[in-house]
C-alpha cells in the first residue's frame, strides 16, 4: 500500500488548515469555452485536445492557489464531459494536486447500491494497487441510505478516506426534497444530518472532528449554523460562495467546533476571476484565493 | 445532428418491446473477477488489459442477449473503477449496443446543481458533434430538485433522450430516507414520485407515456404497484430480479399503464448466470434473457 501510516482525513484537513491558515477549497470546473484564449487555440481539433487544455488549465490553477487553498475539489462531470480524455485528465490534475500539498476532495456526488458502490469506493477512494487513492475524500448522496455508503465508510476506516454526504445542498431547487416537513415537525435536511452524524460517529480522528463530513450551501447561512449545532464533530463543506452568491462574513458560526471545522468552496468566481478583467489569469486566481482565504480565516477566529 | 428525426424517449422504448416481445433491460456491471477465465488471461497486465476485456465481455454479452432485450443498462461505477480505459470501454460498448439495435440507459443516477448538472447532460444525453449522445436513457438521483435535472429534462425535451428518475430503490436501506413519514402522512418517496410526475407531465409521448420514468426496486411489490397508480404516465424502471431477489410474477401491477409502462432489469443473474453451471457464458445469458422476458411478458399480459 502506498500511503505508509494511514492518517485520519480530519486531521489531515487540520494540518492543512493551520499549515495555511486557510480554509478555502479551489473547485475545478474546467470549461473549455471559459479557458484563457492562450489554451484554447487548439480545442478546434477535437475532444483530446479539449482534454489537454483542461488539464493545462488546471495544473497551471493549481500552481497559482496552493500556496492559499487547503484543498482542491475537481468537479466530475466537467471530466466527464469530455470523455475518456477527460478522466485521464482527472487523474493527472488529482495526482499534480496532491504533489503540491493539497487535499483532494473529488466532487461526484455518487450514491448507488451494494456492488455498485463498492465500484465507486474502489474507483475514487481507495488505494489503487500501488498508486495512492485518485482523491483524499469524495462527495456522496444520501437518498439511497446507509447501505449505499458503507464501502465508503469501509475506505474511511481501513484507507483514511473521507466523506461529504449532501445535507442542505446551495442551490434553490433542493427545497423540493431537502425543506419537505417530516411527521416530527423536523424539516428532510435535518433528518439527513442526523444520519451523516449517526454514520460518522465511530470515525472521529484526533483532533475531535469525524471523517464523516456535510456539504451545506453557504447560500444559507441560517441552516450552516444549525447544521454546525447539530453536527459539532462533522467537517461542514460550505459550497456557493462566490458565483452563487454566499458571503464569507456570514459564515462565521460554520467554525464553532474549530478553524478546521469547515471549508469554504469556491469554483468559477476564482478559476474565472480574470475574465472581463485582465489577461493574468494565473494571478487573478491567486488573488481571488488569497482574499477568500483571509476573509474565511477571520471570519472563523470570532 | 446525428438523430435526423427525433423520436420520442418512451415511443422508441414501445417500439423495442412490442418489436421483441420483452420488457427485459441487462444491467452491464463488469467486473473483472467475475469475467469467464479466457477473458480473465490477461488482465494481470493492468487496467487497460483489464478494461479491454470487460469490453470484449460486454460486447459478447450484447450478442448473446439482443433478440430477447429492450435495452442494456451499463452500470457506470464498474467503468469508472477502470479509469480513464474504462470510460473509453463504456464508450464502446454504448456504440456496441445502439449498432445492434438495442437502447441504451445509463445507469449513473447523477444529480447535481446548475453548471454541473449541464456538464453532465452533455456527457451523457446529448449528441456530441456529429456523434449521437452515449446513451439514450440515464438514472438521476432527485435528492437536489427540479432545477438540478432542468438539464436532463432540455435533453428530453432537444434530443429525445430519457430520464429514470430514483423513487424508492430496491436496497434495505433505501427506507433510511425514503420511507420517511412526511408531515402530511405520506412517505418520502411518495413526495418523490409526485414530483416525479410533474416533472414529466409535459414531456408525454405519442403512446402516452413520458420521458420521465421513475427507478422502483421490484424488491418491493407493493410500492411497485402503488408507484403506478401515482404514475399512471411513467416508464417504470424496476432493478432488483434476480440476485436482489425480486419475483417478475409479482410485477403484473407494473404494467397497467400498458406493455411498455414498465421496463426489468436484471444484471447478475443475466450476466454471470454461467457460473458454477456451465461454460458457456454467452449461451447462458441468452438463456437467462429469453426465460425472464418470458415471464415478465406473460406477467404483463394479465
Amino acid at each position: 500500500m502506498a500511503r505508509v501510516a494511514v492518517i485520519h482525513f480530519a486531521d489531515r484537513v487540520a494540518e492543512a488548515v493551520e499549515r495555511k491558515r486557510s480554509q478555502v477549497v479551489v473547485g475545478l470546473d474546467p470549461v473549455v469555452d471559459l479557458l484563457p484564449v492562450e489554451l484554447r487555440g487548439e480545442v478546434v481539433l477535437g475532444r483530446d485536445h479539449a482534454a489537454a487544455a483542461c488539464e493545462r488549465f488546471c495544473r497551471a490553477i493549481i500552481d497559482a492557489v496552493a500556496p492559499y487553498a487547503v484543498a482542491v475539489k475537481p468537479q466530475a462531470a466537467f471530466f466527464e464531459a469530455l470523455g475518456a480524455d477527460g478522466m485521464r485528465a482527472l487523474e493527472a490534475v488529482c495526482a499534480y494536486a496532491r504533489a503540491a500539498e493539497l487535499l483532494v476532495i473529488l466532487d461526484a456526488k455518487r450514491g448507488d447500491v451494494g456492488s455498485t458502490a463498492r465500484a465507486y469506493a474502489a474507483a475514487y477512494v481507495e488505494p489503487r494497487g500501488d498508486a495512492p487513492a485518485l482523491a483524499d475524500a469524495i462527495t456522496v448522496n444520501p437518498y439511497l441510505g446507509r447501505d449505499a455508503l458503507e464501502p465508503f465508510l469501509a475506505a474511511c476506516r481501513r484507507d483514511g478516506a473521507g466523506l461529504f454526504c449532501l445535507v442542505k445542498t446551495s442551490n434553490a431547487g433542493g427545497a423540493d426534497v431537502q425543506d419537505v416537513r417530516l411527521s416530527d415537525g423536523t424539516l428532510m435536511w435535518q433528518h439527513v444530518a442526523a444520519l451523516v452524524g449517526g454514520w460518522g460517529e465511530d470515525l472521529v480522528g484526533e483532533g475531535g472532528l469525524s471523517a464523516v463530513g456535510a456539504v451545506v450551501g453557504a447560500t444559507f447561512p441560517r441552516e450552516v449554523a444549525e447544521a454546525r449545532r447539530m453536527l459539532p464533530q462533522a467537517v461542514l463543506l460550505l459550497p456557493g460562495v462566490g458565483a452563487q452568491g454566499g458571503d464569507p462574513a456570514n459564515l462565521a458560526p460554520a467554525f464553532t467546533s474549530g478553524p478546521a471545522s469547515a471549508l469554504v468552496s469556491a469554483s468559477r468566481s476564482i478559476i474565472y476571476a480574470y475574465r472581463n478583467v485582465t489577461d493574468d489569469w494565473r494571478g487573478a486566481a491567486g488573488g481571488a484565493t488569497a482574499r477568500l482565504a483571509h476573509d474565511v480565516w477571520k471570519a472563523s477566529a470570532w
